[in-house]
């Protein structure tokens, strides 16, 4: 049984700062749970376009307010606490938080805590996730 | 892309209603998302022993208080907001609610939604998931 914790997951290697988000990896690839289970910050006025091309993600609201832009369809869905959306489709996507949101996020396959996402807004596939690490910030 | 909100999930099918606990579920297996996701409230006083021996769970608390017992050591965990757990080798254990307690809980792999826990506080394997429908209270 693995028991963790969100303020100590913050304070260390877990925690990861990127531009528009921050993101604590309470699980990662190495758990071996079959996926990465993540508490993450979207801060508030920022624009987060997205395409996980190699993975899919369920993000579920904690607190905040904002919007979530599906750019295949234009549709444009509230976030809110209680929302839950999913990515079953790797589908291109736009956030807008208007406040910070905070999210609980669900990756299959899970991540290895090393990816950055590149030029497209895309994490890399698991075999090259280790590539990645050397252009981490 | 899917976006669903527990308000609509807890008022509809996807909730699910069990003794000392409900578990609304955003995500099941139909979705093909490899895993699935649903907000479970423990009831208060009540006494969960719990052992999943065909899936790995994580669960996050979300809001209340209690404990977790790992029932192979003995080591009785604090829950509380932001500490989550995972039974990683499929941990037989006992939760024990202070008050109730919200939770997101991850399966892997995912539940189909039909199944209950058996006598032994496990989930049925995946194949024999529809066998457990006739046995749905």
């Amino acid at each position: 049984m693995l028991v963790r914790n969100l303020k100590e997951a913050r304070a260390g290697a877990r925690n990861v700062l990127s531009s528009g988000w921050e993101s604590a990896r309470l699980l990662l690839k190495d758990d071996a749970m079959g996926f990465s289970f993540h508490i993450t910050v979207m801060y508030a006025g920022e624009e987060l376009k997205m395409h996980y091309k190699h993975h899919l993600e369920a993000v579920y609201v904690l607190s905040g307010e904002g919007s979530i832009e599906d750019l295949a369809t234009g549709l444009v869905h509230r976030l809110e606490p209680g929302v839950m959306y999913a990515l079953n489709e790797h589908d291109r996507h736009v956030v807008r938080p208007r406040t910070d949101l905070v999210t609980a996020c669900v990756f299959n396959p899970p991540v290895t805590g090393r990816e950055v996402h590149d030029e497209t807004g895309a994490y890399p596939p698991p075999q090259t996730a280790a590539e990645a690490e050397a252009g981490r910030g």
